[in-house]
């Protein structure tokens, strides 16, 4: 094994404290009365602790990393989706003719997509990328989903693929997912983390009954006991976690790493957040809640890590949808900051 | 008096309900599950009746209107910021140095700033228009704030600068305001038009004290006491209105009986358009709720309209800041509905 999660998380810088502090003065002395841009003041704040200077760069070259994976607590039947749909919709979304990628090519942001763990090789998609690691994981319901190296290795492929990404001119990386039944994987990651129980982390996901939810209560249920005690959070991603969300840590780790923003989407990256947190606490100073999922995971997810979500608009696609839908928000808050016109310009203060 | 407002109104038309049906139906055939884009896929069926068509227009084109003008309520001191900040902002908008045109330029978005009203001409920033009609408001604490003439006259240049953006191309308009004690006009557009109280309807403003609130709290009771009983909405806002509020009147009134989007920003423009609708009903369905300002008047007159605010931010800035920061989520509404695969593409349904 050549990827040393350890260094990787070491290496992690917090947020600048005198930079976010010059933006927060500068905030004061715009044309503008005091805190009257609400949140996006505060994220302008973040972009500049993020990546050390004020005003914060404006994000003009963002990169979405859609990690694709499937399921084996998918045989619970806790989705109406068949697992072929993982494939299928990961080709449609490298393809450029899915919901995030629609959204991605007007407001001109490169999608990448990352075929990590889909129970079937994706192929004949030129822009997709086969970083395999497994073919869709273990039931998590019985037995551990991954082993700790596979974990690990879906946590490398994502590092990499980040890294290549900001090597080539990232300068925000918007997170997305594809993968059937990963709100169950989801539900029982942010359990782990939050402490939270099972029926307070299950929800419809992007659609289902009242007997599959109750099912699926169970399902996380048996997950949350058969995991037992405590566990480090890689031994958590390997016990309940999905090789998508490993990728999706991985990507996290070599942006924060980097001093680059993230653009956290739904609960299957708020999920991801939340793990990567546990690695390396810094890690939260980059990350910016895109929007806030209508399922409850997503909600106790956002909550313990701190942010406050910019989209919340009862989405439960899952794409990295939530994350483009913030990320002009996200520019404008730099621009505000860049741009505009000073108290002192005016002759004023 | 060459404007007919009671033609502008008459030929305002609802939204198409076949083009709205034919959206509905759209949506549920694209390849994401029915409903997982929530208000976003409301707003793509919104756009489609709006305009008549399936899919709908992207707006590629959109155009921020922003009106300026003073209120003679100001030697009430209901604002802590002197009256001349209203023309000096006007000019820090028109030259793109303020919040909302940074966002704009950001956006590729056209600004035009109006002169409706300031109490002093604006002058020395080319790209400003100076459609004058009043050197600020009366007093409405005491006396009609306008006549019904001025105020009909506000409509008309209003309504014809924005026949000016359409024809020259804008497919999608942005209201924005600038008008220093101008929350307090609009609080009392609000009660007017919903019914509300003065306590229900007064707002801190771009920033006031608890003083301060008491004391404009008692202006807008008097002010409607003052107004009395019933009066059509052109006396409302002769009454208790602005300039760039019956500006926006008129803006709203040409965009709408073009089939043209209008987003809304914050309790200024919420107060144009609730007399806007009072106007003519159909307009409504034209509008989109960009934002929902901190200012309590801004959500009553949100809900009276029946709207679903897309930002939720804390904003209390004006300007079009929350319009503008909506926009790219009206246009990723019309992408998704224009441009993905649907379940028939993939083989399926």
């Amino acid at each position: 094994m050549n990827f040393d999660l350890s260094a990787a998380c070491a290496t992690i810088p917090a947020a600048d404290p005198s930079a976010a502090e010059a933006a927060r003065t500068r905030h004061a002395g715009l044309a503008k009365p005091a805190g009257s841009l609400g949140v996006i003041e505060e994220i302008g704040i973040r972009l500049s602790g993020s990546g050390a200077q004020c005003p914060p760069r404006v994000p003009l070259q963002p990169t979405l990393l859609v990690a694709a994976g499937d399921h084996g607590v998918h045989v619970e039947a806790v989705s109406p989706w068949p697992q072929a749909i993982t494939a299928i919709m990961a080709g449609v979304i490298a393809d450029g003719r899915a919901a995030s990628s629609v959204m991605a090519a007007g407001l001109g942001v490169d999608v990448i997509v990352l075929d990590v763990g889909c129970a079937t090789p994706v192929t004949g998609h030129p822009s997709l990328r086969d970083v395999r690691v497994v073919d869709g994981t273990r039931n998590l319901r019985v037995e551990d989903a991954m082993t700790a190296e596979e974990a690990l290795r879906c946590i490398e492929v994502g590092h990499d693929a980040a890294v290549d990404a900001i090597d080539a001119g990232a300068d925000c990386i918007l997170l997305g997912d594809m993968g059937i039944a990963n709100t169950t994987v989801s539900s029982c990651l942010v359990a782990v983390m939050t402490g939270a129980d099972a029926a307070a982390v299950v929800g419809r996901g992007t659609g289902i009954d009242d007997a599959t939810l109750a099912a699926k209560t169970k399902v996380i249920e048996d997950a949350l006991a058969r995991l037992g005690g405590a566990r480090d959070p890689l031994g958590v991603l390997a016990g309940v976690g999905g090789a998508e969300h490993a990728c999706l840590v991985g990507v996290i780790l070599a942006a924060a790493g980097r001093r680059i923003p993230v653009i956290l989407d739904g609960v299957i990256t708020n999920a991801a957040a939340l793990v990567a947190v546990a690695l390396a606490p810094a890690v939260v100073d980059h990350c910016i809640a895109g929007h806030r999922s209508v399922e409850p995971a997503a909600s106790l997810a956002i909550e313990h890590l701190g942010l406050v979500p910019l989209v919340d608009l009862d989405l439960r696609l899952g794409e990295g949808t939530g994350a483009l839908l913030a990320l002009p928000m996200v520019q404008a808050a730099a621009r505000v900051l860049t741009n505009m016109a000073s108290l002192a310009d005016l002759g004023f203060g």
